[in-house]
């Protein structure tokens, strides 16, 4: 059963803009980076495309707090948290954070995210589905412990 | 004293995902787009970009609820209203609606986002700066009202 | 028979990165939208997305020389014009411009894209198929006149 | 004496578009990530930006020709080559694999970009730089062999 998850990338030239700093909305772009990591660790398919079908996670909310800048090269840490297992939806918490020249880590940014499990019908309508048993047999809402423990450096 | 504002633009195919809807990040994307109109229509610079200076508005907190998915070639509007004007900070609500094609207009999305007065010190450090009498002078909370109005027709 | 279309938008802050400048990547966004214009106004549909079957335009090579920058708030205008209707692709030229306060215009950028009409098949493979006689009745080469032509100011 | 340099990375959700794959935008910014990479190894910044002065390297041209789709969760090699050296300008070749779970590799993309050595004026006006001595003794253009090795698997 798991309940975290940590990915690590760099910042791209790209993702910066005129402030000389990451847009804000890629930090939610590196929620997703966890999240993808996150279902691949174990064993899941986060989305399921098929011809006439897809089934997947589309986000009911979004959030996050950010405490401090990332820039152009920087290597950051995304900590993925399962905060609750609902009947039809995960909520997750995510803490982003910048590895430091001398090793130690800065959080820039903490969030939270509610995702839907949806199959996509065929007229295009959303629908949400219960979680299933392949799901429930793998992912558990993280103790509380998990949710505030500082990244190791 | 202004305190809202309405910005109208087109879905871009690029701001699609394999989901076939508009990826959530995007929502935010769009609140800048109010933002920056409403600036503009009050006649005050959004970032003051000058050689050894910027200053502009980092963002302290973003949040979204989505509740509609947007779709290549929608029309959206995007309707800012000022929630609160702090010492250093302003406080926004965004309201993002889909226009259909029967002239009716459904809610995709309802956000709020924070966002700090600052300067960018030349050693690339950041620093919040109390509002300028210029802002003051012509941002005002929305009263209860406009954070609630539906959007006109 | 259509072989032109101009479009108009406002460069946004997310488009911007830390030079300042609009990231060149963001040109052959600026380009599509030119491309979902020019569809929707000869009453044709870009992308055909129902169950089982995605009809589309994927690119088979896109070009664009830079010749001056583009700035947060800049208003552009994209010219797309139909260099060559083959078989099973169009080749279209693209030409942006940045309109200046004096009411002048500056090219900004130049660029080409081939696109393949192109079936993907339930497996998620890729299959060309040959232009449509609807696509044939709309489209057609543009004159060499239209393809160089100042933007009229 | 450098003249190639090969990264790695995987796609991620927000860069694919409704038909399924990723959008033909991202391949550009794919380039980016091989060029930051093939500074960083060889000790040389990529932009250099001071209080009232930035120096980089705007695109004069960008080229891609695609080859086979990528898709979300692909692992894919960005190739960089130096064909050029110019006296204030590199000009790249940039190939792009695919990893395919049997260990082979399908290339997916082949482009070239040129960019202009730039200093950014206080009145935020552009100007070319000859090559610093620093560039010179680093980069050196790639042999034809280069250009058109295959990766190894």
């Amino acid at each position: 059963m798991a309940y975290e998850h940590t990915s690590e990338r760099r910042i791209e030239f790209s993702e910066t803009d005129m402030a000389g700093l990451v847009h804000f909305s890629n930090f939610f772009r590196y929620m997703e980076t966890a999240e993808r990591d996150f279902f691949e660790a174990i064993g899941l398919d986060l989305i399921n495309s098929e011809p006439g079908s897809v089934v997947g996670w589309p986000r009911a909310r979004a959030e996050c707090k950010f405490s401090a800048p990332l820039r152009f090269g920087d290597t950051i840490q995304i900590h993925l948290a399962v905060k609750a297992v609902k009947d039809r939806a995960l909520e997750y918490q995510f803490r982003i954070f910048r590895k430091n020249p001398d090793g130690s880590r800065t959080q820039a940014g903490k969030g939270s995210m509610t995702t839907i499990f949806t199959t996509m019908e065929p007229d295009g309508s959303l629908k949400s589905s219960p979680l299933t048993e392949s799901i429930r047999e793998r992912i558990t809402p993280a103790p509380e412990e998990a949710l505030a423990r500082p990244l190791d450096a």
